[in-house]
């Protein structure tokens, strides 16, 4: 039930720490985190929570190594948790035959195909047990203070946890993230293979559906993502659906903020180069 | 005999680029390296160099995914060359047996003992054949104002190229040295592997046996290691006996810093935390 102890690193005065621990949600599989905690923070100051979500063919290290987030995160006092991308070592059958279905690419929803479903929930393991396991801990974080964000289908979980829990997150934001996953050949490949409805049903985990069944809401939404990521000139990210759909909804323009960026790639080149400005943008949220 | 790109990257406004080439030093092997070019470096504004070695088992990707550098050096205009750690690939016998020998582990010497010395001359290479296959590019290098900085062997080996080739690097760091390698099992293992005289003849690449001979010199040399460093523990890296030579040698206590840094180890973590701080200190120098 509880956090096993992997490592520990000091970076930026603060304490990065990875746990192992069984997950219920993930079908009673061992998961792996990375929680940074900032300098300073206490059973009496507790951080604030910024949730990081990774994408394809990530663990929970790739954000803590090459994110370069810990400076910011250091110096605005907000803690950082870095959850893995898929359960692992379900063995389902087919699930380590391609890098972006199963293994690494859990897509952050519940499946309903069998036999999926009994494992990968990324869905219920990031929105519910991953928070319920983090409050009963005794790491000093304010949990009722949480944002998050992610990279490309990490950035996909991030807008969609965001939108479907409204209210729960003060803060989105996301690298190069998968906007429209209904209308793309990533998306596709995951809803058909772990929703029972496939394509018509991963609409409830689509970033530019929600919020267009959102409305006109204030939300808070930054998005980053590089003319030169390839990802994007093969139409897998769409960020421009996203903001066409805050446009339709007469959603406020700085509330959807969508910034492409000349010349970045789809690397943590790219994520490393803006995770500072993210960070900080996020603050205003978190210690508002 | 020239650069084969094999990647590129936008980072902080600058670009990283990836090339292979043949080296004759490292015995007619292919070898890679990266090379950050800072924004606004052109042919009239050629930008400073500054040369990172990284440690055992590693490339020379390393440092620049996790060494949270290129913001500083984007900053400072300064450009980074990456080399790799060893020849790759000369297909010698017991080559891969071991992390610490070998394969990743050149030790930034010139071996000696055959058949090591047809190929392991990463001496050589960072010291000669580099600068000049990167002068006859087509680079915005102002190779001139150099500086080298390195992490662990590479440590080691930025110290001992720049005390051995006095004057051609303006100044030197490291994170996390081997300071004196003929008292260290590392050194000790790699200069009765690669040398025909052994540890005695390692003395030529030992920071503290060359300070030492250098004598009261103006050097500019900055050393941070962590205290839950395990290597420290082991003494491996003995950063001690470093500052115990300058103070020998009658140098000026400002001009060979070594800070020991409480909690942190040998990793990345750590030297993305005093990434900058280095960057910062050796653009005094660079661009002076």
């Amino acid at each position: 039930m509880s956090f096993s102890e992997q490592s520990q690193n000091k970076v930026f005065d603060g304490v990065l720490t990875k746990y192992a621990f069984t997950s219920s949600a993930l079908g009673g599989l061992e998961t792996k985190i990375n929680v940074f905690i900032p300098p300073k923070a206490s059973a009496s100051a507790k951080a604030p929570v910024l949730y990081y979500l990774a994408g394809l063919t990530c663990t929970e290290d790739n954000g803590a190594q090459k994110g370069a987030f810990f400076e910011a995160a250091a110096q605005e006092g907000i803690a950082i948790v870095f959850p893995d991308t898929s359960p692992r070592g379900a063995n389902i059958n087919g699930e380590n035959e391609s890098w972006d279905f199963g293994t690494g690419a859990g897509f952050y929803l519940n499946a309903t195909k069998s036999p999926w479903n009994k494992y990968y929930n990324m869905y219920d393991f990031v929105t519910k047990e991953l928070p319920d396991k983090l409050k009963a801990s005794d790491l000093p974080l304010d949990l009722e203070k949480a944002s998050i964000f992610g990279h490309s289908m990490g950035g996909h979980g991030a807008l969609v946890l965001y939108l479907r829990e409204f209210g729960t997150y003060r803060s989105v934001s996301a690298f190069s993230p998968i906007c429209h996953p209904v209308a793309c050949p990533w998306g596709e490949k995951a809803f058909n293979g772990y929703l029972e409805g496939g394509v018509e049903a991963g609409k409830e985990y689509d970033a530019v559906e929600l919020l267009s069944k959102l409305g006109k809401t204030n939300v808070d939404i930054l998005v980053d993502c590089g003319l030169a990521d390839n990802f994007y000139k093969q139409k897998q990210l769409l960020p421009e659906t996203l903001s066409e759909a805050a446009k339709k909804a007469g959603i406020d323009a700085n509330r959807v903020q969508v910034n492409l960026r000349d010349g970045y790639d789809h690397s943590y080149f790219f994520i490393s180069t803006f995770g500072a400005e993210h960070i900080r943008w996020h603050a205003k949220f978190l210690r508002a």
